[in-house]
């Protein structure tokens, strides 16, 4: 398979199915819609995971485990989430084989029938509100702030890598706590986590806002939501927090005894993020030469390619290498030197850039003589000469600069793609020859949203939280609105 | 609930069963054999997978991540696998639920029902080995080192918290090499890593062996295994390294191109560990008051308590506390400071025993005025009180001893019960009067282990790697024999 990408001009989307191949991400598996993620890809999502997992842990949350199967009667206990639920569940329905009586293989054993069947958790409010009856008797038990890492299902008949599959890796956070206003701000704060982590690490600027009606998570009174813009101008959502309400208590029956003695149901969020933030991660940043990949989770950080003849030049290269690789590992840079002979170094310049590796040092003979290092940085593919005791330094700083320009790129262009529009003329055209964000007035029905989504696939990502107030008329139908919501297509 | 637990020496599966609940590990939860890992529970786990995690990436192995399911056919390439497995499989049959149309609730839509079958992974071989396929041409893509941390299900009937459960996490291995050689030393590398986690970490002495023929993995041509024994002189595999051999690269045709370009078989190991070391670290080390950690797995490793009457007298102790806090967390110590007003320090204390915290440090007026701290270890139950300005060393010390004095103790009882017996009426009477590994003569014939399994419900644990040629005759049968291997009833 050659490593040429299709360009993104040409096809956008071949080119991210390519690219996620082609760099090692993951690939499709033998079962339908699930993927495989490859060590490399792998790499950057336990970067993700560990960066989440600290900024949850230093805000108070524990990790738990609950289990992979729901009983069906679960489900059904809150009825807006089985309902949004019920059309893309796995079921186990047998717990055996046996050898077919023909012998033609394994069979399923027909006399090895569950009683209750059970659902491959699609997410785990259920499991874990039937738990929480059992955890939550006072006050003094709450909040309880749990979050778990896990893999869910969701049945979906149209997969892409990462962005779309039936099995996918996810954190979901569920907590519980005796009042109103402390639930909905636990629900704000995770998707400010969420924000920063985004924006800090990944380099993806997001607008942060709430889901209307429609678009809430099945269960939710209030889904706030951080929303992101791809590079061909469709929004992905990339973390969701949902305010439950006292829902999920009421369906499982979990009381608490308040400081006064009276019995209160309890107040839940849950929220989440999952391997989808790869495919934002990806199609964020990266370009037709590959990944470009923000420092901050780049498994590798920098690469250094000798170039050289002969094992005596590789062996000066080395000596000169070493030191700088350790005084880069000194400050916490993690550095692979690619000192194989089996591969040329325009191929390994080649397999970086697709790999998305920050930054690149060659070394060849002129530089052993002058005392530099050719220094080439991915995200704008520029190269520079830097004295070899200068260079450690440099490439400390130079990482930091990269991670800030990404980001900075990004926002350029997501603000650039953020347009108001007044009629739906207007609205229409903008969608088809610019795409981005629609900034528009909407009514607040559902109604028009479903309209609007039927005419041109664009849906309402979010109502901005630092929207202002401001007189207009809905860009469909005309009625009185005061704040205007952002549409897109999606993915 | 109280705290109380029953004693080990009343009923010692019900101290375990009891022990676990109430010191907050897991519990079981209403999907039948599987569990809920709590959070003080889930805390360990992660610091044994922290740990081992870095012990596998330190010999070059990668994380990455394969389906949760796995097409019924995949099972049935290896024939022993399937044979192995098909009894405690769990089967998605749908994909999809639906509103009764009596208004009873939802039902398994009969209209979505899959073409071939999906079992939930009871363990990767299989689908791993069809992406090999994809992966491996040339012997330049070899070895492969490849880890998976993940949840499996194996549907087991009778089932015990950590023990035996249907839904358990762990970590596959799963390698492919170029020789015989190199795969028998890779196997060989792992249950070697393994033994060093159990003894260096979790404070648990192993043997190292390998299965007997009927006790090997399914699709394996070598079991290698490590055996703990717990206080009740039962004996429990707490890990196992196969050499697969050629079996599953034969199954899923995967072949490289040889350097002299011959295209021969892919060789193979697998590897694993699961939460069933939560079990061996309960039931090694525990007493009758509780838990009891090692301080490198420890979530909390210190805890200090306050003894005072009024916020002023908190408030001197709580300043002469702090600097302590600080200077054992410079020292890589977790600490808590259990400042809580709910709960009397003598409640404070029975908790933190129950939970097998090492270290207790307590603190009333008279210590201040003495400028003292009462130390109190877990592990022998004894206090002393030691200087203010000498209690962090001394801390830092006594973890470390701890660590030390509890792996001796379970080394000693391990040691004095391995009893060597020549006759099956010895084999039967330590057994029944004492337990643990009873090291006999074998004839070396599945018949021979299958009626001693029989007739007295011990399995041969383990041909200790260690073992000396000796002439003997099988206690069984009485054959001829040149080695001893190792009995004993287990988990």
């Amino acid at each position: 398979m050659g490593k040429k990408l299709t360009k993104r001009s040409e096809d956008y989307s071949k080119w991210y199915n390519e690219l996620v191949v082609k760099a090692d991400l993951a690939e499709n598996s033998g079962v339908r819609g699930s993927m495989v993620i490859k060590p490399y890809g792998y790499a950057i999502w336990e970067k993700m995971q560990a960066q989440l997992d600290r900024m949850f842990k230093e805000t108070g949350h524990e990790n738990a485990y609950f289990p992979l199967f729901i009983p069906k009667s679960y489900l059904s206990r809150e009825a807006a989430h089985v309902e949004g639920f019920a059309k893309e569940c796995a079921v186990v329905t047998h717990y055996r084989l046996k050898n077919a009586e023909d012998g033609s293989g394994v069979i399923v054993d027909p006399e090895a029938k569950l009683e209750e069947e059970l659902i491959v958790r699609p997410t785990s409010e259920t499991i874990i509100w039937d738990t929480y009856k059992k955890w939550i008797q006072s006050y003094r038990d709450l909040p309880v702030l749990v979050n778990q890492w896990a893999n869910v299902v969701r049945w979906e008949m149209r997969t892409r890598l990462f962005l779309r599959t039936a099995e996918f890796l996810w954190q979901e956070g569920h907590t519980a706590h005796a009042t109103r206003e402390e639930a909905i701000q636990e629900a704000e704060l995770m998707m400010n986590i969420y924000a920063e982590f985004a924006e800090k690490f990944m380099g993806v600027p997001v607008v942060k806002g709430l889901k209307t009606e429609s678009e809430r998570f099945a269960g939710a009174l209030e889904t706030y939501c951080i929303e992101a813009l791809m590079q061909d101008g469709k929004a992905l959502q990339a973390g969701t927090s949902h305010f439950l309400g006292q829902n999920f208590a009421k369906a499982f029956d979990v009381k608490f005894a308040t400081k006064e003695g009276n019995q209160e149901y309890v107040w839940a969020t849950s929220w989440g993020v999952s391997t989808r933030l790869m495919g934002a991660l990806v199609m964020t940043h990266s370009d037709d030469n590959g990944l470009v990949l923000p420092p901050k989770l780049a498994p590798i950080q920098v690469v250094i390619v000798p170039i050289y003849k002969g094992e005596e030049q590789l062996a000066a290269i080395s000596e000169r290498v070493e030191g700088v690789v350790k005084d880069l590992r000194d400050r916490g840079v993690s550095v692979k030197f690619d000192n194989r002979d089996t591969h040329k170094p325009g191929w390994k310049f080649n397999e970086y850039e697709l790999k998305g590796v920050p930054v690149r040092l060659g070394i060849g003979m002129r530089d052993m003589e002058n005392q530099t290092f050719e220094v080439a940085r991915r995200d704008t593919l520029e190269k520079q000469t830097v004295a070899a005791d200068a260079v450690v330094d440099h490439v400390v700083g130079l990482l930091e600069e990269i991670q800030e320009n990404i980001y900075n790129k990004a926002l350029n262009y997501r603000e650039s793609h953020i347009t108001e529009v007044n009629s739906f003329e207007e609205f229409k055209e903008v969608l088809e020859s610019k795409g981005g964000f629609l900034s528009a007035h909407w009514d607040g029905t559902p109604e028009t949203e479903d309209k609007i989504k039927e005419l041109t696939k664009a849906t309402i990502r979010c109502i901005p939280l630092n929207a202002r107030e401001e007189e207009g008329v809905c860009v469909y139908s005309g009625k009185p609105s005061k704040i205007r919501v952002l549409f897109a297509k999606a993915y």
